[in-house]
């Protein structure tokens, strides 16, 4: 099932720099490693902005919890998750 | 370029019945053919809305407005247009 | 899986009265027989407004898109939808 | 008496760990207990946030006050609170 | 229990003069009425609107529940209402 | 004059627990000192809130100005108030 | 005592012209009666808008509210109401 | 040219109180001075909260930035801005 | 002096086709005008949207009204003005 | 491609002054540099506010989002970004 998915990161001024490459480093592996899977459908950058737009496709809504809780910027997110499904004009075999 | 655009569709209560379907049929039409021409790269539903969530990719801000204004539906839309960029996580070459 | 979703209904003065009452009829018929087949898992009253607070059970996003737009009322609805998932403390078998 | 209880919970960074891991010890086991006694009668996880969306069945203002102000992680918490009663359309017994 | 309840009115500019005029009589002898019998409390004029702050003592949600809908105004009411408690630096009996 | 104010309070998590409790103490004594007084006419809490609704019987917008930037725990509210008047239909003498 | 108050008029498209111009004139000679009687203090168009930013010195708030709700223009103004006490900084009699 | 500007100010909690002693009093002593000169024509304080309502009257856009960001408390202020003209109800001369 | 406005156009479906494209080419020929004085500036469409941004450059805050309220879609338009002012890091002569 | 940013910057009061200092001349710098480049076109400072509003002109989605994210101040920025185009009443070559 599919879910539109919205991160804005906020990283904290007085992270220590190290920790927080280390985390943008884990998180980089970890989104590559779900897109693989297929779990990570799409992944867009939002022009201007430490944010992305985000097309998941999971088995169940545990699943996503569990996904977007486990990523090592996830403290630092605001998340905004809205249920998505076929558009009955769509013609893409994959916008479902 | 590409460009992540949310519609919500109010069509006034008090329109004919007959316009309305028949400004959904050229809505879809309309929107299969750009799908097909590339320019309407995704298109899902918001579940429990009138509302849809697109990406498109087009050649300029004159051809989305142009794309936009001429949908059937325009006039009864609530548009939101956000400019998107790849992502440096991103290891699909479509999300470009 | 589980979603939350809040109705708020605002029938339009000039509706026709007889028309109104029908559709009140149908939604309550189908709200019922949504809830005897366990789709519809629960339905509050919010005190002080008609509207609505509800948990859903479906077996998809468009099992519940389906269901929430063939409502009778949903032209005259405002819906919040928001996908549910286990809480790890609670100790209800029915809260998943 | 019903209500919908939406908590939203936000740990300070700098919180010492091990008192954090304490405050969600005695929360669970506070948020079990009263599962138990009847008192909060549903416990759902909002997907993607450290929230959750709760049903309270309470004897009184007082009572319901006295327990959230009660819980370990209120002093982190964003709470929403709203009133429910009986809707006319329910079937289940339990929803009142 | 106490409530405290904010309506907001807006009478639709094309409602008969008449049946407005009978719709007020009739609110504020209900109003009256339920002052009468204990149940609204307290009823203060918002300055410079066409609003009122309100304190509700009611039995039960249900209750109030009825009380509000069934106000002659309420179909061109906004209302917004919030539990209250007894607060521990009242000294006055009868704010509870 | 009658007002509306609302006080919600956010005591900083830093603040030394002895000035806390102290301006806590002070707050009420101060508090009450205004009941009896006539000034500060209704205090409620806000179920499941760390806030207040009030009303106030003051002489002047000075004096309401004075009583609120007075209190100990001023520095961390947010305050809102709203001008209150009598209210046609209100039958309660002290309603004004 | 002082009131800054802020009227957004919105004029119904329908409202019969004749009657527009005649409420408009009416409007015109009442703001200015309240001027020469020193009650309408100060009054600003707010530029781009059919809007005025005013100072009002009345009596009492139920003054103000025959005063406001008497408006010719009342039923078609959005008002925010905001009471104003001296400020220690200023050194204008008149800002009192 | 007239403005019409709302200050809302919050000294941080950690600011050596006399170093905010001392921002209140060159504040207050460039206040009264504008008002000297003209430029900040009324000043008012808000009920209850740290905040001014204030008309400055100014050569040009520049100056009154330039006025409004060397006021000492300028970086611990949210400022609204909004320009005002001639109201033709006016009948004060001072009105413009 | 400067301003940055925002004009948002949403003509109203009943209003005679007819009359709506007069308005739109007197509207046009006017900003055509009042660019050709230099009183417009700068004018774009906001992309997706009947919107534009403009930039004005004009004598006082009456002239501003007086173009702005005068414009042939001003009854159909939700405008938002913002007073600008040299940027000390402009190198454009024109940006002032 | 035209694109309309507004960026309002708030640098954190314990940010060493130096490095402010440091921060704000390769800003500057930087700002002056793109200016000469033609990519941003226009730079104006909002009237009493820390902030700008900003036309660019740039190749891509992709630079766009390069210049901003590498501005010296970005990680005290809040930005909102518009994409603009031609607006058909214009007659200014240099607006598109």
């Amino acid at each position: 099932m599919l879910f539109h998915v919205e991160m804005t990161v906020s990283i904290p001024r007085d992270l220590d720099p190290e920790i927080a490459e280390e985390l943008k480093r884990t998180e980089k592996a970890r989104a590559q490693d779900l897109q693989r899977q297929g779990k990570w459908r799409h992944l867009w950058r939002v022009v201007g902005h430490y944010a992305n737009v985000s097309i998941f496709d999971v088995e169940s809504h545990d699943e996503l919890h569990a996904i977007l809780t486990a990523l090592p910027l996830f403290p630092y997110m605001e998340i905004r998750v809205t249920p998505l499904c076929r558009h009955p004009s769509s013609i893409h075999a994959s916008d479902q």
